[in-house]
């Protein structure tokens, strides 16, 4: 059986985006259009109010971003995002960042990054992600 | 001489915030209103097309931003921020993240973060951010 | 029987903001933190390339904001709108926005607007609205 | 003399986009990526609140967006904008939105809009404006 093209992706960009080692993230989905990041808050991940840094949570969207936007196997470049942060997240708590595709176009396309604790299930940021799609292969 | 409040919370956020260790990231200038902080691009803040992540740009201006809307001394806290990407940048070039104030309103402000490289002054993103002012001391 | 907070609002809104009437804009849905409006694009909804100006489309979406976020009967305030434009729309075209709550805080609280063509379904644009909630009765 | 390709799309824009008749709008600057346009508050641009209508102040801002990103004479599609609103509008208050080009590369630019009272000089609102680019002319 033939590795979707989608897993290749997957598999490149864990080993070689190096924002998973500093998140301590995981992939625990990923499809074409979809992908679906997470983590852990650490203490390195901390702003100076002792909750997590807004560029942690946005990080971890963003991994999910490129994740679900490259997942088609041709290169995917961001080129906006915006992020509404809802509530506030504490030391030890587990984020998960999943992004859907809301619209994929044939120059542009759009993503819609929902992040959520894992135990609650309480909303923690919206992200929307836009990309400039080249017509070249992404490995 | 009296030291000034923004020269306080200056230390406080440098000292406190996580996110400058994994950066590498300087305060540059800093103000009423206004910041600015540097940082090199090293291995480990590049994505899986090696160029530096977006996380790593956007966390960069959120430094500025989170030092240039607390340096009153009363507690701000971000709600939202919309990035947007001009160029890429690559292994070891020095970027720089300055934040100015757009309006202070009674609860709610913006900034306006230009992110720039710093020997072609060439510009890498643009960063406008939102918060919602608390009446209570930052520290 | 009584009638619903909801259903004050919006005949107060329908009546009074003037540009239901200059989009020729019609309510179809309203409740607790949600709305629907509909319009048909004329002659005076078109720029300069003979589609509909983004500025229509933006304010169709408002609207629909405005229902929704002052559904609950005290005063919102608009204080941030992003909207990704994913489609042109022509003359004669019917658009519906649909506007839902992603969050509702104390303070703060953030719509998702989605609009798209009546007949075809189509993804026109998203936008996303802030307010800010103000402790007094919208009427 | 020969007249300036800005000048024939300020003309070209400014005959066909049918929103400023709606905003009894002027446009009193144009260049290479620059315009400024202004409008008078009037009955039929009061919302419910009876200030100034947000899609109002959005498409103001839009036209001026419009005019600077066509200024070179090849078609610009607006593909985002992001809107922050600082001060009401009331009846009778003139308004200027002046549009500046942030960035422009092949095939995006970005646009900053800021909207002020004409007497006061007071901040309204700050929009920022993505634009995608096509090979083709404006006219």
């Amino acid at each position: 059986m033939e590795e979707k093209i989608y897993e290749k992706v997957k598999e490149h960009i864990y080993k070689n985006d190096k924002l998973f080692e500093f998140l301590g993230a995981e992939i625990t989905d990923m499809g074409e259009g979809l992908a679906e990041v997470e983590m852990e808050v650490k203490e390195n991940h901390l702003n100076a109010a002792k909750i997590c840094q807004g560029g942690v949570i946005f990080t971890l969207a963003d991994l999910a971003f490129a994740l679900a936007s490259n997942s088609y196997g041709t290169l995917a470049l961001a080129i906006n995002a915006n992020i509404t942060y809802i509530k506030p997240v504490n030391l030890g708590e587990k984020l998960v960042a999943r992004a859907q595709e809301f619209h994929k176009g044939k120059n542009l396309a759009t993503y819609h990054i929902t992040v959520f604790k894992k135990d609650t299930k309480e909303k923690v940021a919206f992200f929307e992600g836009m990309v400039y799609r080249l017509d070249k292969p992404f490995i």
